[in-house]
């Protein structure tokens, strides 16, 4: 599996040099964004500024390296570069990604096995594409201790040709199929490609799931179940919404079938995003691995089985923070937050005793005890020595969903006030509500982060008949779907179609000329407006040819 | 962390030229085993002979390696020598400990983290000690693509130089105290020494800790905390008693300060194996990576953190299949079995009608149901074309605790018949009685489990004041508790003092002269008959200094 289809041999070689100097330019970048934060952090303690420097709008790729790295998700691994270290906040939402998705797969059947993390260059030899896919990416162990190795081992970047040969040996009887296998790992890609906090990372968490089935309709049947589970953690997890749709064939996984795929959007940049991918391998590794049961149908008669392998990555949080956070900081839906409300005990004045205060943080420790038998993580903040208001920008910073405020004048009243983290929203509720009202509250933030980027996307999403429009488009933020033959030759010509001269600043942070768009996916919702076989032609100015289906174009990561 | 203390580099290169040995020996063992296997499952399927084939008593080595590839828990990773494939029987089990080990810490305040798993040479060599244990089994990755790392990296075989210079980072008050982080994942270290499944593997997962504290006493507190939990996983979950204690000088981790550890026994070979170890590192780290907080006592004053590292790997599964497995395979212990009882449909004669048929095999899926509604992990066996005899010995060889078997006889009885996995007893309980009886019956064999191997454990640790009977106790399959100076090079003399010219079966399954004794543990139980300063001499017939201490010695893994 991988998380994006590699260019060609010859490509690459043009893109290493490319994104050798980006990577310099992203790492000068990331020092500039680690050194200001030092300098805050090393500084006084209380009331620094802890917030984010950029605004998301302007400066949208230091304001990202800044939010992962302030909100303390992830920190730079000095000592070898594009490696992350993933802290506590980063790991609370893979694991409960983690746990909904292993839930659900169990539920299917799939079993959990763990693999060794070497692979043998003879297993890897075994299918020519996927291959020559990957070997530009592999980190090789070539010595132990002090003495080389007979024969140096790969680190994987992907478990097909590690499992594989095990499951030529542990499939002997149509009746062990479906056969469906899972883990969760970390795989290795040492990306020549600039590197970003999980998006793009030469080690990354993942899971893979390798299956194997008698028939073409049974694995493809599981492809999409798979890829709607995708959607599901973006879409009722992180609040984020896809596109689910197959890739083009120049797009799909090295020696795959084919690959499905959710697809999301980045607002602020206007670019498309590869979410997660499900691929059907067809019978092309079950060939090579020689995999084959007899045909139940046919006594006597062996078949190859047919294989899908399909994996969800760390990337997904690095989506989630680009769609959702904003000048202040991370905003995380409620239902991946760790802490969903934070209490912070206000009003407590320099006339107020010691014990009035103790009693009023007392009362503050009740709320929040009444608020967690309703189901929710909250906590209390009692911390010495920082203003409410240093409280509130911090929590901000950390995408913490809803803000309490427990004051004298909200005991008076009866209330607790609040503030939402996505809108800015205030309001109070009456303390005997508190049970029924603060899940609703955070149900309902939930749903308008989803609807927020819901909204942004399908607005961003145009729908394509003149080619003048194109460019345009992209460079005012939206992916385009257009009618498109399909065919790879076309696709690749279009990218160098679609660059722009009109300087933004790209991933790396740097200004430069727009890059082409690339096609993202074929989508399974396609446009109203017909694909009339002879009448509809692809969309490209040098291309006459049928258009196939509509396809999602776009300028990407 | 380590799993096991290395030796001195001199003894290693010795110990190398022995292990390769060994290795050989070892792997054409484990080819025996496998193709024994390969030829039983190749044949026909029905009424096979499933079993293992060699007795535990006489041929443990081999008797090790048929049951846990024939109960599927691992495979041989033919590709790259020493490496293992977990499958889904072993993964289940670790994540039953995964899961119960995670509630416990997190309850502590311990957070999850995931940190690269390569290491750069740079961090590694601040800590001399450290550095020097691990030297001789790091992978060492030289290239990526087809292009030479200008700067070669490690993967890592524990966490500590990766970890601790973000430690220095990020700890900047007395107040981040305790900082706690685990992270969950597998690490390589390079064995020359012959390895075995789950024992020792060139890559283990496992779990590791590191903390860190504001005085010695209080990562003292955890470190012990810690060692329950370990102890609670073996004794709790897999129904293997262990032995608390420390490790002495020689054996503590490398660059610790002391180390803590639950050591298990084997009573087939009567080899004592470390389970789980709990180091406190003092102040060794903190002061290479300058890991330091301001004093809270004397402002102005900095102070370097107390750390401790803790770690618990898939070892725990091998000494569970040593201690409870039996001459029919594998004997699960009911709490960590992902089927608890498994329901076999008996006394289907080829008289009954096919409506018969299916009207007993719906009533055994209603008991089932009811079985499963009690809280117990149980399942029907339907497979067709296999014999309920064969269906007895698979389940066996697979270890599920509890077979049940419903036939016509019982139906007319309103009981259930069941077998027990570890005694062989059999009995019936009434069908009104299977809610409250079978969890109850799962209980009972959890804690004879436990009991059975408790006695063993207790018969075979021997307090002994007289030397000459030393050797004897170590052929007899003890060890035992001797008084002892503590010191170092003492402790490696009796080593080799304790060597034996009675042949016995290795480790690797090779008949061979026995291996000396080494120090286990300084277990926290002492025995009752107290060392008296002065008069209490250490036990080896070459030492004349006082006994610091009762010491547990034996061979072991």
């Amino acid at each position: 599996m991988e998380e994006a289809k590699e260019p060609s041999k010859s490509a690459l070689k043009k893109a290493e040099k490319a994104a050798k100097m980006a990577q310099a330019k992203a790492d000068k970048a990331a020092k500039a964004a680690k050194s200001a934060t030092v300098a805050i952090v090393g500084g006084k303690k209380t009331d620094d500024i802890i917030g984010i420097t950029v605004s998301k709008a302007d400066h949208f790729a230091q304001w990202y390296q800044e939010v992962v790295l302030k909100a303390e998700m992830i920190d730079y691994y000095n000592e070898i570069a594009g490696f992350y270290i993933l802290r506590p906040p980063a790991m609370y939402v893979w694991n409960v990604i983690r746990k909904w998705f292993q839930a659900r797969i169990e539920a299917m059947g799939v079993e959990e096995t763990s693999f060794p993390m070497f692979l043998s260059s003879k297993s890897l030899e075994k299918e020519k594409d996927h291959v020559e896919g990957f070997a530009p990416e592999l980190a090789w162990v070539t010595k132990a201790g002090d003495k080389d190795l007979e024969v140096p081992v790969a680190v994987r970047p992907t478990s097909e040709a590690v499992m594989y040969p095990y499951y030529a040996k542990w499939i002997r009887s149509h009746r062990d199929l479906p056969f469906r296998l899972n883990q969760w790992n970390s795989v290795v890609r040492w990306e020549a490609k600039q590197t970003t906090p999980f998006l793009r990372a030469r080690e990354f968490l993942w899971q893979e799931g390798h299956t194997a089935h008698l028939t073409e309709a049974l694995a493809g049947e599981e492809v999409l179940a798979i890829l709607e589970l995708y959607a599901g953690v973006y879409e009722q997890l992180l609040a984020v919404p896809v596109v689910r749709g197959r890739k083009t064939e120049n797009e799909k996984f090295a020696g795959g079938y084919y690959t499905t795929t959710v697809e999301g959007y980045i607002p602020s940049n206007g670019r498309g995003i590869q979410g997660a991918t499900s691929h059907c391998l067809g019978q092309n590794f079950s060939k090579m691995f020689d995999i084959t049961v007899e045909d139940p149908q046919q006594r006597g008669q062996h078949l190859h089985v047919w294989q899908n392998s399909w994996g969800l990555s760390t990337r997904v949080i690095g989506v989630m923070v680009m769609v959702h956070g904003d000048d202040k900081g991370l905003v995380l839906p409620p239902r991946i937050a760790k802490i969903q409300a934070i209490l912070i005990p206000v009003g407590l004045t320099a006339k107020m005793t010691a014990d009035e205060k103790a009693a009023h943080v007392a009362r503050c420790d009740d709320l929040v005890a009444q608020i967690q038998a309703a189901g929710v993580r909250a906590e209390v903040d009692v911390r010495e020595g920082y203003t409410p208001a240093w409280k509130f920008n911090d929590w901000e910073l950390k995408g913490v969903p809803l803000r309490l405020e427990f004051g004298p004048k909200d005991a008076a009243q009866d209330v607790i006030s609040y503030a939402r983290r996505d809108t800015g929203d205030k309001g109070t509720v009456p303390l005997a509500d508190l049970a029924a009202q603060i899940p609703a509250l955070l149900e309902t933030i939930q749903q308008a982060m989803y609807d927020k980027a819901d909204t942004a996307f399908r607005e961003h999403r145009l729908v394509l008949t003149d080619w003048s429009k194109v460019v345009p488009a992209l460079d005012a933020k939206n992916v385009v779907l257009i009618p498109h033959c399909l065919d790879g030759v076309c696709e690749d010509r279009i990218k160098d179609l679609t660059k722009s001269d009109e300087v933004v600043e790209g991933p790396d942070g740097q200004k430069a000329p727009s890059m082409g768009m690339k096609s993202l996916c074929i989508p399974f919702e396609q446009p109203k407006e017909p694909i009339v076989k002879g009448v509809t032609k692809c969309l490209s100015p040098e291309c006459n040819r049928d258009a196939g289906s509509w396809v999602m174009f776009g300028r990407s990561y």
